[in-house]
């Protein structure tokens, strides 16, 4: 039996675990998940009691940590990216090996020769973005350098969003993961990608005003808003010379211009708390960003300062949200980004009966044989229930078949990973597949 | 003989050190002035070798500053902000008085007791801005009040600027302090001030948009943007209760408009080192915060971007900095905001012929009977010359006339104190009209 432990159990290690414990036997595995909510952490795992076992654990606790770390042969870490270096290191000094789907803090990269000494595998971004987006653009790259090609421009873009069934709002967006990340999308410094060989900067307050449109088969128009650094995967991908490149995050067309005005205004701003009376409503909210106008109300003030028409798109969006309603706050001493959330999680929830839907887009450009071609590929998912999200099966899966991977020698390489690699990208994305988790290629006409 | 000590004597003490100077055998001081670079010291007193002395010291050293301290009797801190704890510390653990032009630390306040509990006076904020912009507000607020007028508005706005007669370039602006604080002026979070009763916020990259236009008796029209934080001056001040109250930076008319272009190009950011190549020049700096528009050139595209005429008075600006000329920058691995300042400490550069300008205003809008009022006062100063600047002049003299108002027993109060009250505001304000720094009133028809 290979003892396996996951670190966290929240909602996002739900096809995570239940690929584990529905492969135990086959696979002699054993699962222990741990989580600081003992009741969480049991609730996970009741479809298998045989093979799987909820408990609870402070993960800050070193010495707890440490020694349920030294009972099993895996460690899969769910944490929060703050706490991931404690756990590597735990790893490191027990010997054992690592998945997570968190990026690489540069502190690990120092480590990685003492992960290499010890034969030790840390397989890191084994989720979705970062994760699936390597494994998925790696592979069409490789067979495009394999065949001759010479890589002229890469684009890569990535959504968690709703469902078209679940698309009920003029936003075309629900959470279907942390709300607090979505309202802070962006912000932390300039955005970097690199076009026709220029090295490229957008600042915040343009992020969501230079977007790119695309569109996916069979979903229609999105607008993509660009991560915080393309250039890193230049290194990573082996395009260090690519004149192009450009990774972003997809949402339906049409957000990103509303989502702007908030940016414009001030509204995302999490930097200090609010003085507003303790009646006050959402409109009082968007007013203390807007100029003193005497006699016009809200609207026509925001429409006014913002250069937008007062009965567009982004306004009909804002009216949609509640926002000139006078609605309470019921609440005070909020930042703006927290009081923005606070109004957010309520018109954006996900309902129970909701679906959402992961979308991934790639565009490869390259020459080869002096001609220049361009392919497409793009993945949907529709999420299967409130449990199995989109998001859940298409960050859990991939953690679980590397978890395969790794236990069962298939993995040579030793140190710090990306699933960079054929031998972790080819079996992982082949296996996907029966997962219903496919990406669509098409060539497209230069 | 009363013995004072100026710590850093950078070239905004000239005006300081020449009164102390001046005033030492009437008053029957000795002055010593220590700066790290002994040169400077000795440079800054030679007009006075009896009464005295420049010494190296390295301030951030403790033992010879708390020794150089415990010899005098009064210290006058010129320090950058961030090293002015230490030497409010040691000045209350040795018994000594001390005057500063920096803002009361927070870490201060709490010490307010214990500088009491020895008698010791720490005046703080006692230059221009803070400084005279207090001393003036509050003689006119305290005559305000004392006729029954009732404050219904308060605004205030200074800036460093270049005198008319000096003024030849389409900016209207040229260096006259720490050129990093222009670039970066604005940055750090939302501007908070109150209209009308609602408290209002601007993001930095609206600040330079949302401004106010003013016009100064003499010297013509004003642009001003708000300060990070009005709110403040409401308790400071006594007007907890005021419906408006706003404060700001003054530029000439056109600056904030051409300043915003920057701004929203994301050129000011002092957050990453570009990537640009050894030989990039200013105009290759501007691409990179503009999108790749094949074919069209970088004026048209920054207009463009930016929604501005490309033939109007912003790109004017900008034409006259030689942003578009293919100049080399000369340097690289600079943040945005480095850059920036490399290009403009050379284009506005106070030259050795050249005056430097200081100008503040206040307007206050008050009932009184029933009848609304407004007064405007306004203060002009020019600089004498590259040494005795206006910025040197209003915020060296009046730090040291309050230092002969500590000395000669004129301060009653003990703790930690701003230049609020008459005791200290009406002796200063008088001494300075005699050095030719006075406000001009108007009373202007509601």
């Amino acid at each position: 039996m290979r003892q396996i432990l996951i670190l966290g159990a929240g909602r996002s290690a739900s096809s995570l675990i239940h690929y584990l414990i529905t492969h135990a036997d086959q696979q002699e595995w054993r699962v222990t998940v741990a989580d600081k909510d003992a009741a969480q952490a049991r609730r996970m795992v009741q479809e298998g009691p045989e093979v799987a076992t909820g408990i609870m654990l402070d993960a800050t606790d070193p010495d707890t940590r440490a020694a349920l770390i030294g009972q099993h042969d895996l460690v899969i870490s769910m944490l929060p990216a703050f706490m991931h270096l404690d756990v590597l290191q735990d790893c490191l000094r027990l010997g054992k090996h690592v998945i997570t789907p968190s990026y690489v803090p540069d502190a690990l990269w120092a480590m990685n020769g003492d992960f290499q000494a010890k034969d030790l595998i840390v397989l890191n971004e084994m989720g979705l973005d970062p994760g699936v987006d390597h494994m998925s653009a790696m592979r069409i790259l490789d067979r495009i350098r394999a065949e001759g090609g010479r890589m002229e421009a890469f684009e890569s873009h990535c959504g968690g969003l709703v469902a078209p069934e679940s698309d009920d709002n003029p936003w075309g967006y629900k959470f279907s993961w942390n709300p607090r990340n979505v309202i802070l999308a962006g912000q932390g410094g300039a955005a970097k990608y690199i076009r026709e060989g220029q090295v490229k900067y957008i600042p915040y307050h343009r992020l969501f005003q230079e977007t790119v449109q695309i569109e996916v088969p069979g979903l229609g128009a999105f607008d993509a808003y660009a991560n915080r650094d393309s250039l890193k995967y230049r290194k990573a991908y082996g395009l260090d010379d690519i004149p192009t490149l450009l990774r972003g995050t997809l949402r339906k067309a049409g957000y990103c211009a509303a989502w702007d005005a908030f940016v414009q205004l001030g509204c995302t701003d999490d930097g200090f708390a609010m003085e507003l009376d303790d009646d006050a409503t959402y409109t009082d909210f968007i007013d203390a960003f807007l100029p003193h106008v005497a006699g016009r109300d809200t609207q026509s003030v925001m429409a006014a300062t913002l250069g937008i028409d007062e009965h567009g798109e982004v306004m009909r969006r804002m009216d949609w949200l509640g926002l000139f309603d006078r609605k309470p706050i019921g609440a005070t001493g909020l930042t703006p980004a927290a009081t923005l959330q606070r109004l957010l999680e309520e018109k954006w929830k996900l309902g129970t009966d909701d679906k959402d839907l992961v979308v991934m887009w790639h565009r490869f450009r390259y020459s080869i044989d002096g001609q220049h071609q361009e392919l497409q590929a793009s993945l949907a998912v529709v999420g299967q229930d409130q449990t199995h999200t989109a998001m859940a099966r298409t960050v859990g899966l991939p953690i679980a078949m590397a978890c395969k991977l790794v236990l069962n020698g298939k993995v040579d390489q030793r140190g710090v990973l990306l699933p960079l690699a054929p031998a972790i990208y080819n079996p992982i994305l082949d296996e996907l597949e029966h997962h219903g988790i496919l990406f669509q290629e098409e060539e497209v006409e230069v």
